[in-house]
């Protein structure tokens, strides 16, 4: 198999998004679609599932590792529902999955991928979500994003060091 | 999205299958393909990898759900790697994942991803696999069949049913 | 720690025994506790819920490794509960949790901790539970008892070997 | 069983600590013990390894989930093994597993682990950890403690409460 594979990457964040949030996760979802790239998430709703609208409408392939026992709990904009019944150590998965993982606003669900994904040394590009800092040091870690576009294109860059 | 979804169908067994063994997992993952199912499989050699091998022969898609922590573990032919670095907790999201299950040969895993299945009301159907037996009873849930052509058939009929 | 690790066994089975059963696996916990092994399960009803029963009124430590998201559907003779989240998937840290695995009665459940004991060489006896065979060749990895004192005994000197 | 549980407290920290967060961890693990909590963590060394020695000095009980495959990989202090198999998935029980979680130092790991107790309201009290921040605004769900004592004294009240 000499072609090559297409980028892999995670979209995260929270259940319930303002419409701004949820714009911006519609507008990542559309420009990884466009840029041919493979959307993975958790599959469920809020920025998962406008994420995976985005590269629906785009033509884009759609993911969703789900953490229940039925992929009849996927949004309808997933393609290949992944079942897991592993509760959140689906998290793991979906950021491991992933060549580099963009955050979008979340709650501590999308903090503890965030978390996965730093300790397996996968890129993480952020847009309006988490900061950190430890012992009164800030951790620059995730890499910040002003607008869909450019998180999607640091994500692609990264995601292609690898 | 109106458009109906794909039958997604497990291939499980071993990963060192007799040459005869390799041949029905590689007949059944070109049938699978053929019919227009998705392949999900462990993502590793053996039965894996030939079951893969037959599907993208054929131009199907193939997903493996692999249990370390690399993508680069996956067999050639996997097109879409799901990494979950949670060992043999994986078979369980290999089995829920698909409407049914083709077991070809297989070991105790192949035998832990039949019974996850079974527990689950997955279909499971054997070509030389293991066969079961509580309190001296014969358990007849793994369905036989005698060539891969028969395990497809009777797994989308039953994927059909879900 | 110079002083010696107490032997942890674990006692599988379903979750709706037949009063036979539920003797038999109250008597496997019975027998645990005054031989000073620690017994693990998966801390709900039926079996589990029997075993932790007897080895409680001996004297003994019962450890539930749960499935769900609360220490509450412990059975009450539990006396360490490990939350998992994890549904099935906690199946696999029962027995990996254990030196050998006493299997009494059980369904599919029980099968899958069946086969991933037996695929991590973790020794299984058996009290009135599955018998396999493997492309019509029977497989005797696990090992019979006639009662629950051959079974702990078997359990304990099979540990002792590890 | 009317006699009332223990209640069982979470350390988690990193595998690498100063030798001042060390004995933070050490005296931590001490105070547990002293007022009759049994201690949970990841079982590896680091913050792991320093607070069960401290426990078990006090004789107090300790319990390490373990992400590999063996028991061999506890350090020297913990008294009950859970072996999962599962790699960080098992960060998930150790906090699960706990009514209140004690960080101290800690990397990535460890602030999964913070994530995914707050994601299940299970109270954290932080020393010399991280701090959040979301949105650019302060996140003050991580209760700060000055010393161990502190830690172990917030901890147990907050565990009372649930």
């Amino acid at each position: 198999m000499s072609e090559k594979k297409k980028k892999i990457i995670a979209v995260i964040g929270g259940g319930e998004p303002s419409p701004e949030e949820a714009k911006l996760a519609e507008e990542v979802g559309r420009e990884l679609a466009r840029q041919g790239a493979i959307l993975v998430c958790g599959g469920l709703g809020g920025v998962m599932e406008a994420a995976c609208r985005g590269a629906s409408l785009e033509g884009g392939m759609t993911i969703g590792i789900l953490p229940g026992d039925s992929s009849r709990a996927a949004n309808r904009y997933v393609q290949i529902p992944i079942v897991t019944g592993m509760g959140y150590a689906r998290n793991i998965a979906v950021v491991k999955s992933a060549q580099a993982v963009i955050a979008v606003d979340g709650s501590y669900g999308t903090l503890s991928e965030i978390a996965h994904a730093l300790q397996s040394n996968i890129p993480v590009i952020g847009l309006n979500t988490w900061s950190l800092s430890r012992n009164d040091q800030q951790d620059n870690s995730i890499i910040l994003a002003q607008n869909p576009a450019e998180a999607v294109n640091k994500a692609l860059n990264l995601a292609g060091d690898q």
